[in-house]
């Protein structure tokens, strides 16, 4: 199926309807690919001896699928065959800034996030396998794909790698200034507003084991003072 | 107990014991409450009909206990009756920057990352839930608890507030270069490093509904350009 194919509203399930603060849904595929597309880390939830487990991975998609190295979740897959319901959670976050209210109760945040619910897929296959590495590689540092070497036969071997479905998603978007404007606090005369909260990248720093006519690649120079979110 | 009486040292356990990547495991506390007070959004995992889910959230923390808003964690509190095991995760990560490696396979995350484990305390004592409250609003928000209007006896009632103890936590602090500085990899004459990222306030903007006379306070005016995390 290629991506002109895939309906652009995503199918609500009972996990994914908001039962809190609807304003913020969002059924659009596109919402849900920019959120992914813009985060770095996610937030991988699994259960281990019945307990939730949240752990932060780097992570790389295509159209239909998010993957993440498997070793993280390597604890939940271990016991996978323990546990009931082997279904993870992974969540994107993007913290765009603080929202000031005249009323503490008012106070609030402005933010993406993306959440993925599915049965991942552990890629057995090699060639899967190494697309997965190189969607991982050029979601987190791009251009290093075809700078950096490459995974050996060994490597790919010793890397779990799991695909999660984007199919069941649920997109949260909350933006824009308090919503307590025209509330009876507005009388206070007290300030409101947003404080806006930005995330860039900063200047390569060498290993101080290289010469130091060793300069960063164009690629890598080129991502210093852009914004990551 | 007051702090100074508190073991500086974390008490590991079988979930907290790292399993791999042992050499970034921190078990000084003074780790975990810098990474805490660094933080603005912990990601939150609970067990949701037999599923993990992770959200976003905002927290405050005193020396003994993490706090956050009961709502986001309604649907697992909710259902907790049905739920063999109530405990929940919180992660609160830094992400620092990129390893840039000479392969593929050795890039990584420097960053900083605290797990609670534990089962909330849902808080019933309005003065323990006002406090909890002003710990939250002034780790999310500093100095508007004293500036904006404070939660009505309404409100209060409104607001489910739970309380995490800091005792059972994992942290992993991952920083400096990539270390295949003396692999056979080296020969590869290829650049290494890492590259920075680093978040910060911006300017306030101030809700358009207010007159342009109305200037933001100074404790607002004071966070633009200061570093988060």
């Amino acid at each position: 199926m290629t991506h002109s194919e895939l309906p652009r509203t995503l199918t609500p399930t009972d996990r994914t309807r908001l039962r809190r603060f609807k304003e913020n849904a969002s059924f659009e595929r596109a919402d849900l690919e920019a959120i992914l597309d813009a985060g770095f880390v996610c937030h991988l939830g699994v259960i281990v001896d019945g307990v939730p487990m949240v752990v932060p991975t780097v992570y790389g998609r295509d159209e239909r699928y998010l993957y993440v190295h498997g070793s993280v979740a390597s604890r939940s897959l271990t016991g996978a065959a323990d546990d009931a319901d082997e279904t993870i959670c992974v969540t994107v976050t993007h913290v765009d800034g603080l929202v000031l209210a005249r009323s503490v109760f008012e106070h609030g945040v402005n933010y993406r996030c993306a959440m993925l619910y599915g049965v991942p897929r552990t890629l057995t296959d090699d060639a899967e396998k190494t697309e997965a590495l190189r969607l991982i590689t050029e979601h987190t540092a791009p251009g290093q794909w075809d700078y950096a070497r490459r995974p050996s036969r060994k490597e790919l071997a010793a890397t779990t790698v799991l695909a999660l479905s984007l199919e069941e998603a649920s997109v949260k978007i909350s933006a824009g200034p308090p919503d307590d404007g025209d509330s009876a606090d507005a009388e206070l005369g007290l300030w409101a507003g947003t404080l806006p909260l930005t995330t860039r990248w900063g200047a390569p720093t060498a290993d101080p084991v290289l010469p130091a006519s060793r300069t960063a690649p164009a690629h890598i120079v080129a991502r210093a003072g852009t914004r990551q979110g």
